[in-house]
């Protein structure tokens, strides 16, 4: 764990009763690990291939609390985490998260939302570190495994001729941030609720991401940009173009959003054996994934209904 | 690779232009592996134990960046982690490094100190996240290994009568934070530059590390925090008390620096049979580490020359 010197140490909640909050939400430890409190966690791996990455949601970037809860923010920072793993066709291991909070941050509900994530997607959070900062972010990176035998499915892989699928319909983190700036209250309540929820709470597709490994998938990514976005991403990485005849919209969604609204982190993959694919799908009781078109040869086509369709998206820009 | 949505695609620095920016410095990626530019990196490790940390640096709380430059901000994220791993005794393989840069930050300069200590400390960085924020930070995770058939070495396995040792006089880098702070004109400037350098830009003592590992070293934690605050961790996780009678003050530091300044980031380690500590030290060619005192039965007794040490130390406060 982590070292911390902006002030002397007082009467708040300092950093060792923090690791004592995480502490109190930990599960078993395996035999042969050691969590929070260290210098580092010890995690047991089998040889090979482990997944690794990180990524972080900030304050004012990738949320806007007067919007969603730090809970939802903590719960963001590791399923964002969760669904890189997933795109590679693997399975969470264990996450370590570094937490820079606002004076007025409510860091144990933060926690509360991470440490409800790490739960659902049974994903350990096993190191931290933590500090004040003018801005809240949450940073999390995060160990994944294959299942043994499987290689990670990466962006690069996919060939003229494979079938482009979706794990489900589209647009609804998008349209959730609709609901939640101006709350359209033309739409019934549930359905609110339910967009708001995609984007408060994004879930990872991990189990469709393994589907999509066991049954061939040859390139594959989640939706964080939007569909265009990350369809352009495997395209260029695999030096094919990409021709859509179905975008599957979800209730109460738009066909932009479901294009270009990203946040949905439903998986989006190629595989040269589609029936293969489906029946992957169907043995682990997983919805078949969508059918949404197929990689042709020419690297610069990305055609929707046989019209070329705009780089919608959203990235960063340094200037 | 990240996920980022706020602002549309423009002309400046794009998260595609950063990702070309990071594998334009990679080095050669080792069979097996992908680095940059995937959803995760893919890395790999021997089967057993792999160790995991983060630590961020945040700009305001950790470094002050009308003191030090970006760059050594960048090198600080990076080396602070590494010192995690040696702490433990371990080497490090791969980093991620999330960053978080303020508008008016130099994100390529930022990068540069990052991989600076990524080449100087053998540690690439494999995978990141880059965001626009209000406060600058940089978050970086790491994984690292243990030698073949070496446990790693926790804070928790320091009995009565182990020997301590540091592995370098203390004090330098609080005594660097007052020359940047004050400009200290009384001391020479070979001092000046040497204590300014070990504030700015820290050095991780792997091999030292290592060969406390490999000698038997039975507790090790760095000095982040300051001597006391450290120690009084590893006696506190050990269930041991702690005796010193000899704090070796760096060149041009007083006292006060060395037993409770922090961020010098060399180790002090517990060992039950000091001889073969002091010959790993030397058949690796290392300078001996430092005797400082000696591990005690009594739970309670934190001493310095018979008499009572204070509790001094940097802790964040949680209100």
């Amino acid at each position: 764990m982590p070292r911390m010197y902006s002030g002397p140490a007082g009467h708040g909640l300092g950093e060792w009763e923090m690791i004592d909050l995480i502490r109190s939400g930990e599960g078993p430890v395996p035999p042969g690990e050691t969590w929070v409190g260290d210098d580092t966690a010890i995690v047991r791996v089998a040889a090979g291939e482990v997944l690794f990455a990180t990524d972080v949601v900030v304050d004012g970037v990738h949320v806007d609390l007067s919007l969603v809860g730090v809970d939802d923010m903590g719960w963001k920072a590791l399923a964002v985490n969760v669904s890189d793993v997933a795109a590679m066709g693997g399975v969470p291991l264990r996450a370590v998260a570094a937490i820079a909070a606002a004076k007025d941050a409510d860091l144990r509900l933060m926690y509360e939302g991470l440490r409800a994530a790490s739960d659902a997607f049974s994903c350990p959070i096993v190191g931290g570190d933590l500090s004040r900062s003018q801005t809240s972010m949450v940073s999390v990176a995060i160990l994944g495994v294959m299942d043994s035998g499987y290689a990670p499915v990466k962006r690069s892989g996919a060939s003229a001729g494979d079938v482009l699928f979706a794990t489900g319909p589209l647009g609804s983190a998008a349209a959730g941030l609709s609901v939640l700036r101006s709350g359209l209250e033309d739409k019934p309540d549930a359905t609110r609720e339910r967009l708001a929820d995609a984007y408060r709470r994004p879930l990872p597709r991990i189990e469709n991401g393994r589907a999509a490994a066991l049954g061939g998938a040859s390139a594959m990514v989640d939706v964080s940009d939007g569909l265009c976005a990350d369809l352009y991403h495997l395209a260029e990485a695999s030096g094919v173009g990409f021709s859509l005849d179905h975008v599957p919209v979800a209730d109460g969604c738009t066909l932009a959003e479901a294009l270009s609204g990203g946040e949905d982190y439903e998986l989006v993959f190629s595989a040269p054996d589609p029936k293969a694919v489906e029946n992957s799908f169907s043995v682990r009781g997983l919805s078949a994934p969508i059918r949404i078109g197929a990689c042709v040869e020419d690297p610069e086509a990305r055609m929707l209904d046989g019209e070329p369709v705009p780089l919608l998206g959203w990235e960063h820009e340094w200037s």
